[in-house]
């Protein structure tokens, strides 16, 4: 019997592009379900009744919920492709440490792009970049954070390519001369179609903060 | 050679329990360095340059960070007791996931102990209470959340016994009658050496509390 694999998912979720890259790495055949979050879906409410919140990656009836255990599930059980996490205990241990900081200091951004008043931006832009210089070392002269192939953090981290524009223009700093290696890594990881189909363009996720802020009332 | 493990550690910190939770169940010969966090040491510094904070193992002179992932390291690497993560990947994403609750859930309920008014605990226990039902429920009727042994579940949530009596002051409900089942696990897990050495005893932790609520000044 085929695997039955269902994506609940929402577009702008960064926690859901991570998963839908790590789909697309490992060529998985998935049903996505774009949710509306504002009126949820039976079926979410079924599949994650604790957090009630996407992505849910559903395969054969049985849910994993919270993105990063998610992508580790993906990895584990799509194992005919090369593996996102090394098998070295310490260097699954880093690559663990590093998608953690991902999630805890570059997401928590994200958010104060939508909710931060212009002159709190500064504040919160001065820590980002902090972190992404932290992230750029953590890069060296690598071609991805995995090495020569993409990797777990790679996935974890992808995410934040689709919030460079709005970044650019909300934290007045140019991503490329700042940081030119993560800017090159960015592209690099964006020629390849696994990584470009599964995230919107930045574009559209500007569009969307704008659109957002207004609704919000923020200024 | 022989293995040189080190644990840099605050005794009342939960994140550190679980370190030596598991560190216990594995048997590993460990030197424990309880930190000064006013006054934070050289190596710690050097060790965790990033969040700068324990628990930090350092296995033969390399750091390994963050409670959840050095507790899976641990499994990995010391594989000749018992796993505590399930080798099937959906009840490997399953105990991840329950841990994962664990940490957003509980341990702020365990910040708040020390940070909120009288008033305003009476809410943060009531959420605290529905996650405690939750838990139970994962619980059911088994021995321990891993099963039959101690599992990464039961490490992650372990440190939580020693709030209990602190719970019941501040929280004004008794654990034994409300969640009978966690209580019963509770017992049982402390009847295990591993554990009842690597927990401060309920008292010791309440007289932390009484304390540093005093000194923070809230009433």
């Amino acid at each position: 019997m085929a695997d039955e694999v269902v994506l609940l998912d929402r577009w702008p979720s960064p926690y859901c592009m991570r998963v839908r890259i790590a789909l697309a790495l490992k060529g998985v055949i998935c049903e996505i379900k774009d949710e509306d979050l504002s009126n949820k879906s039976t079926l979410l409410l079924q599949m994650n009744p604790v957090h009630k919140k996407v992505p849910v990656l559903i395969h054969n009836g049985k849910p994993i919920c919270e993105s990063l255990i998610i992508v580790e599930y993906i990895d584990q059980v799509w194992n005919d492709k090369p593996s996102l996490l090394p098998s070295d205990p310490y260097q699954r241990a880093h690559a663990k440490f590093w998608a953690d900081f991902s999630d805890k200091m570059v997401c928590l951004y994200s958010m104060s792009l939508l909710t931060s008043k212009r002159e709190e931006l500064e504040v919160a832009t001065k820590e980002f970049k902090e972190n992404l210089k932290l992230l750029e070392e953590q890069l060296g002269d690598k071609h991805y954070f995995g090495g020569e192939e993409l990797g777990f953090l790679d996935v974890a981290l992808l995410p934040i390519i689709t919030g460079f524009k709005i970044r650019e223009i909300y934290g007045k700093f140019k991503i490329e001369d700042e940081f030119p290696k993560l800017f090159a890594w960015a592209n690099r990881c964006l020629q390849k179609e696994s990584v470009s189909k599964s995230i919107p363009d930045q574009e559209k996720m500007y569009g969307l903060i704008v659109e957002m802020r207004k609704k919000l009332g923020v200024k």
